[in-house]
């Protein structure tokens, strides 16, 4: 077999931990396969080269900052090389321009285009294992580019992709993928397995296991990804192809406190005001998620909307610059707010899972200020002080700590 | 005019020196320069690696050391980048892979081959600063190759021939090429000027302002090489063809500890031993520099070699294999030695120059055990704890601190 497997930094951030996972690779070398393996830079690599950067230019142009960081990867993979000869195992090392994973021009944030495998499968004849430094990319310009935070799994999946592999194994820090945060719902319990849609859904709704790119881009392609520590042995979660008869009605809860609440109050209440608003923020690149709008009273009207707290500055700005030509009375912003989520596959075909949601927060006396749904998620806006207390009343209403026990 | 600079590991060890040094590059610039700067890894960088490294595996791949090592020198170009534009500059940095610095596949030890230019003239017309990560190539099969300790010197040269530069300018920690070691020899006068082979000489004696490959290609290409402080303004010195009329006699003393005396004892005496000595050890890559040979006595002669220590352990090794086949009796190691030498172009058509250097070590009670010289140096073998006296003594009796004024 053909196996991709990548590991995180946390994996291999000192020697002992790099010799932990040169084990691991080589037990699944020794069952007879090929095995291909995506490093991260070590621990606080990124962070520091971040700091660094920093410290001589708060902005630097995002090209010199991936050329900087591209660097943190390939120190991993060499020294994972050295780590397998060490333990007497071919392996050879290659970074982007060797595999020739060319991306997009946008640094920092590159989407890949193609990879040759030409080399990786003629290393691989040679009986090597192939280490493939992640996160980063090569475009048209032959420059260094990135694919953003978490990179390094949508490496991995495009790698298994083009080689037609028969397994992508993602290695992290947890076990797998939980009901809920274990370090927040003391008995969220790990899901065997769960399709790619709910599993985008968790992702970008804040539950940080797996980079959301790399999920798309399983699906995509059909790559049955599994997540598991690089600590222990335990099996961990497999995400792929809804297959199951009875779709799980909710599969896990997740929470977002990384966003901020933008408010327009006093808007003209005429026609097309909203669509005004969210194309000049679409135009500047800024997502925006959940939207509330007002019932107009005395000829105006108020919309708010969330947006990831990174884009809350730039969207301001933005609008402030629009305000008048838009008709916006005054612009607020607050930040003491979070997401909290549902998500599960059998939620379309199921009524009452959003009351049931409702109860289990008005129960907990939590107030809810604005809602979302989508055909398999609900989320609501609520205080961001409150999500702890939420995320356990809902996991505890639908019972998902006896989940895999059902 | 188009300029190269090379600045060394130390001139950007950390942000307040990487401003430093950018406004160098950028005074430069402003005379209305173009400019290709050339850096090294920052500081102990390369140090670091290295030890990571050995902590993973004493003997590490060659290949897999330099895809590691080269990170450092392409950190230190996006850091320069990002400096250079804090500061109002355009710049970009470029490492191995753009500029398609193409070397043999001698990794750790790599020669160029050739440079693409083509990428760095694009830049230089688009008015940027061209930085570009020293010390790094690329080989046939596209994999990263390093030059050797100081080869960022030689990235410099090669890049200021293939450039066809109007002066090629090595930064260091150092004000210029000196008569002898500042530090050992309080009174040593710096050097204006000092001609292609001296320099050679005086960089292979262990002077260690210029790496020899950078000097020979320098010497190959006409590109007369400046050597000054990254720290002041001090003129430093100028290395080119000699061109001086009334050439020096002397122009510098140095010496070189790193050396091991391997001795032959009881060889057979008969034509050809020693070449086959030789050839065995040129067959294993290893340099041989001073050779006494002993006259033949009851049938047995001696022969003694030096070599570079780091050389010894595997020249013993080696020698110790074939100690029978050639016929040696014992064979004994001395690394309580040292090389001194002087070096002056001067030196091939003037008499009395050996005599007044023996002279000279006679009157300080030195006692020389082994002598070799070419057209242009004198070199003898003494014990190393001799070095600074013998360094001082020769640098007095050659009047070498009153050198500038004569």
């Amino acid at each position: 077999m053909l196996i991709v497997q990548k590991f995180g930094g946390s994996s291999v951030a000192d020697a002992q931990r790099i010799f932990n996972v040169a084990n691991r690779i080589i037990d699944t070398k020794n069952e007879d396969n090929q095995v291909v393996v995506v490093l991260s830079a070590q621990g606080d690599t990124t962070d520091d080269l971040i700091d660094k950067a920093k410290e001589i230019n708060p902005k630097p142009a995002k090209r010199e900052m991936d050329m900087l960081l591209a660097t943190g990867e390939q120190q991993s993979v060499a020294l994972m090389a050295m780590a397998l000869n060490a333990l007497g195992y071919n392996a050879i090392s290659l970074n982007a321009f060797q595999v020739q994973l060319t991306t997009t021009s946008d640094y920092s944030n590159a989407k890949i285009k193609d990879i040759d495998t030409e080399r990786i499968k003629r290393e691989l004849a040679r009986d090597n294992i192939v280490l493939v430094a992640g996160f980063q990319g090569v475009n048209i310009f032959n420059d260094v580019t990135t694919l953003g935070r978490g990179g390094s799994d949508t490496t991995a999946v495009a790698i298994a992709a083009a080689l037609n592999a028969d397994a992508c194994e993602i290695y992290t820090d947890v076990d797998g993928v939980y009901t809920a945060d274990p370090r927040i719902v003391k008995d969220a319990s790990k899901l065997e397995e769960i399709s790619y849609d709910e599993m985008l859904e968790l992702a970008s709704l804040g539950s940080k296991v797996l980079h959301n790119r790399s999920v798309e881009l399983a699906k995509k392609y059909h790559i049955p990804l599994v997540v598991r520590s690089s600590f222990n042995k335990v099996s961990g979660t497999v995400v792929k192809e809804d297959s199951k008869m009875e779709k799980m009605l909710v599969s896990g809860v997740a929470a977002d406190k990384d966003i901020t609440r933008i408010s327009l109050l006093n808007i003209e209440d005429t026609p097309g005001k909203a669509f005004e608003v969210f194309s000049i923020l679409g135009r500047n690149d800024i997502s925006v998620d959940i939207i509330l709008q007002s019932i107009g009273r005395d000829g105006t009207k108020d919309i708010s909307f969330t947006v990831a707290k990174s884009d809350a500055d730039a969207a301001c700005e933005i609008l402030e610059k629009y305000k008048d030509k838009i008709g916006v009375g005054t612009i607020s912003l607050d930040d003491n707010v979070a997401k909290l989520s549902i998500v599960g596959a059998g939620m379309a075909t199921h009524a009452g899972v959003a009351s049931l949601m409702f109860e289990a927060l008005y129960d907990a006396r939590i107030n809810i200020s604005m809602i979302s749904t989508s055909e398999i998620k609900i989320s609501v806006l609520i205080n961001k002080d409150d999500v702890e207390l939420g995320m356990r009343a809902i996991h505890q209403k639908f019972n998902l700590a006896a989940l895999n026990s059902l």
